[in-house]
């Protein structure tokens, strides 16, 4: 049982359902969000509706923008013939923060994880293997998390793309492994993205 | 820099605003916003709103209410010559936790803090006053948080009321039950035994 008004305890609720927020800290939160001006409180609320209405994948990478095709894709001073495969958006931002990557890439957006039910299907490879199929690709790096999942992912489409006479790469362990690709120093990533290997 | 899109930094940064949320747990929270649906992100923002437009002081005990005053304000069946004063409303559910109080309350909204530049009549004491001169009051009890700010606040108050001869007192101060003798802080052992009580 409560005892805030409903209209707090529905913005406490909403605050405990975001990852990693129990329910001391969505009452916090919920308080702070009473103190702020009715602007303020205006500009928080249209940041998530405009989030959720101007962000999508782009069509080509899948990677998240709110343009109709995402800055990375457009740009002609990056090499359209290699592409690097990765699970998340926030992997993509990872690997920019090295400087050392200067082609295009592909958002998975998850890992084929048959314990979560999560199959070949339910990630956009095949809008990876169209590019491939249709486009002058000279190589394909993949860049998953090196755990089991990451790699069952690699070896899968590394041999879906095996018949396109592309070649295959992952990044070299360099990276920790057991860690997250997100979390990986700028030193790391750049090693692991020189070490790269042909699976 | 960074290398998400524009309307998904600009979320990024409103989580990371809240108190408590670092970039990397703001970056997850929007990233669940974009994983909601249209109508779920829509009933977040609406709670924002609604929390901030609907919820308002009760104008006589200053807690949080949705409604035009407060339901233990309008409550017959609480006894209204009893005031509890406490520091926020957090407080107010805390004690309405226990059972074990029917009086009414008054918040405050802060403690008196010079160091914090909160002097008396930055928080609701004139509202506490206020409602001593005019209203049948036969006692106040203090519950602020016994600490210098608290005890501070406490004492002040008193000051103000005692004049219109009423009853002040504080909570008491002692060992928290369930806790351990071993354990406590010399302050709260010393105040144990000060106040002692026959048996």
């Amino acid at each position: 049982m409560s005892f805030f008004p409903s209209a707090l305890d529905d913005l406490v609720e909403k605050f405990a359902s975001l990852p990693g927020v129990g329910l001391k800290s969505a009452q916090r939160m919920a308080f702070h969000i009473l103190s702020l001006s009715d602007e303020e409180a205006g500009d928080f609320a249209r940041a998530i509706l405009n989030a959720k209405s101007n962000v999508h994948t782009c069509p080509v990478c899948q990677n998240l923008t709110d343009q109709e095709e995402c800055s990375i894709c457009r740009s002609a001073a990056r090499d359209g013939e290699v592409i690097c495969v990765v699970t998340s958006p926030k992997d993509v931002a990872a690997i920019e923060r090295a400087r050392e990557y200067n082609g295009k890439y592909h958002v998975l957006h998850g890992v084929i994880s048959p314990l979560n039910h999560i199959g070949p299907d339910d990630i956009r490879i095949k809008e990876l293997v169209d590019r491939v199929a249709g486009g002058q690709i000279r190589e394909v790096i993949m860049a998953m998390n090196p755990d089991t999942e990451g790699e069952t992912t690699a070896k899968y489409i590394s041999r879906l793309l095996k018949p396109f006479g592309v070649k295959v790469t992952r990044l070299a362990y360099g990276i920790p492994v057991g860690a997250s690709l997100e979390f990986a120093d700028d030193a790391t990533l750049m090693r692991a993205l020189e070490g790269r290997q042909e699976i």
